[in-house]
C-alpha cells in the first residue's frame, strides 16, 4: 500500500478489524470516545446517508464505515492538514467509496450539504483532548468556554438543518456539558431519546456521555445503564472487550 | 399524643430517628424519592429559608426538617385535606416551630412568598405513585404528558421567582423527563449544577433523577456515581442503611 507519510505522523493500529488510522505524533492521538461512539451509532439503518462533523482524522467515519451498511459518510473537518492525513486513512483503509472526506467549516456546511438530506449526524465535537494513550477518557480542561459554547451550538443547529425529519444524531461529549446540550437540543428540535454514561469504573462519577437525538421526535428519554470501561482490577469490562471485538487473552 | 385519625387514615414510621407520617390508607404511600431526595439536599446552610413545593403528606419537610439545621420550612400543597393529614403529621412531630403547611396552588405562591426571598427548594413534584409498598421506585404512568409538563414548568418558573439570588433547587423526577427538566431550568436561570441517577441495581438503567441547581449560577454540572437501592442478592446497600440512618441486622 503506497500511502506517504509525513515526518511527524505515524500510522496507528485502531485495534478494531484491522483498520488503521494516520495520526500525527505531536496532534491529538484519537481516543476511546470515539471508539464508543461508533459503537452506540452502529444500528443506523442501512444506506443511510451519514455527516461526521468534525472528523479530526477522520477515526469515527472509518469506524462507522466498517461497522455498519452506511451508503456514504461526509467526513467534515476544517483544518487542512488533518482532512489530507484523514484523505490518506481512507485510502489506507480502502474506503474511497463509503467516505467522502470534506474540507469545510461546520459553519458552512450548507454550501455543500442540502438541508433536510442527511439520515444521520455522528459527531465527536472538538475539546482538547490528551496526548497520551489512545485508551484514555480523561480531557484538558476547555481553554475557553465561550468558544465552546459557541461550536457546540454551530455543530447542534447544523445538524438540525441538514437532518431529514426524524433523522438521528449522535454525540460524545463531557458529562458537565449535559444542560447545555439538552437545551440547544430542544432549542433546535432534535429531542434527546437515549443517553448513556461512560465511568471508568463501576462505582465512579461518570466522565463521557453518549447521546442519541431525533429531529422532530416526541418526547421520552431513555437512560440506559451506564457504560463501564474497567473492572475493579483494572482490566477491560466484557463489553469494551465486545466493543472492540477482541477475545479475552487475545490482547496484542 | 392526641393526633386524631380519621377512618381512611393510618401513621406510617418513616423509618427515620422515630419520626411518623399519618397517609391515606388508599391514597398515595410516601416512597423512597422523598427519602432520597431529603438526604440529597441535607447540606443545605444553617438557618435556611425553604420552601417545599407540592409536600403531599408532608414527608419531605419532615425529613428535611429533621436532618438539617434549616429555620423554616413552609409546606405548600394545592389539596386541602392533604394539608391537614400534613398538619397533623407536623404536629405528631413536634415540628410545629419548623414547618408551616400552607394549602396554596404553586402558581399563586407570590399571594403568600415574596419574589427573591427563599434559600432553598426542595421538591417532589406530583406524579402518580403505586400504591403498594413504601420502598418502591416504579411508577404509574403519567395520566398527561401535557398536565404534567404545565405542572413542571409551574413548579420551575416558580421556584425560580422565589429564590434569592444563588438561591437552591433540589429535586426528585423520572428520568425520561430529564431533557425537558434541563430545558425549563436553563428557562429560567436555574443552572443545574449536580445530577445523581438512582437505580435498582448497580448495572441497570437509572428511573429517577436527584438533581440541584443553583438561581443564577455558572455553567457547570457536576454527575455523581448512582445512587444504587440493592445489591445482587437483593439486601439494601451500605448508602441506602446509612440514609436511613440504620446498622446492618438492626432492621425491623
Amino acid at each position: 500500500m503506497n500511502i506517504n507519510l509525513k515526518e511527524n505522523e505515524r500510522i496507528d493500529d485502531l485495534e478494531y478489524n484491522g483498520l488503521k488510522i494516520i495520526q500525527d505524533k505531536e496532534g491529538f492521538c484519537f481516543g476511546i470516545d470515539a471508539v464508543l461512539l461508533s459503537d452506540f451509532a452502529k444500528k443506523i439503518k442501512k444506506d443511510s446517508i451519514v455527516v461526521d462533523m468534525g472528523t479530526g482524522t477522520g477515526i469515527l467515519s472509518i469506524l462507522l464505515s466498517e461497522k455498519t451498511n452506511l451508503k456514504k459518510v461526509y467526513a467534515v473537518e476544517v483544518q487542512e492538514d488533518v482532512c489530507d492525513m484523514a484523505n490518506r486513512s481512507v485510502k489506507l483503509n480502502h474506503l474511497e467509496d463509503k467516505i467522502e472526506v470534506m474540507n469545510l467549516n461546520v459553519k458552512d456546511l450548507l454550501t455543500k450539504i442540502d438541508k433536510n438530506s442527511i439520515d444521520v449526524v455522528v459527531t465527536n465535537p472538538p475539546y482538547k483532548k490528551e496526548k497520551t494513550g489512545c485508551i484514555n477518557i480523561e480531557r484538558k480542561k476547555l481553554i475557553s468556554r465561550h468558544e465552546i459554547l459557541g461550536n457546540l451550538e454551530d455543530f447542534i443547529m447544523q445538524s438540525a438543518m441538514i437532518l431529514k425529519q426524524y433523522g438521528e444524531f449522535y454525540m460524545v461529549n463531557r458529562v458537565e456539558r449535559l444542560a447545555t446540550i439538552m437545551e440547544l437540543m430542544k432549542k433546535y428540535k432534535i429531542e434527546p431519546k437515549e443517553l448513556r454514561f461512560i465511568c471508568s469504573k463501576v462505582n465512579k462519577a461518570p466522565s463521557l456521555l453518549l447521546i442519541k437525538g431525533v429531529k422532530n421526535g416526541k418526547e421520552y428519554l431513555k437512560i440506559q445503564e451506564n457504560l463501564v470501561i474497567y473492572n475493579e482490577d483494572g482490566t477491560y469490562t466484557d463489553e469494551i472487550y465486545k466493543i472492540y471485538n477482541k477475545k479475552r487473552g487475545k490482547e496484542e
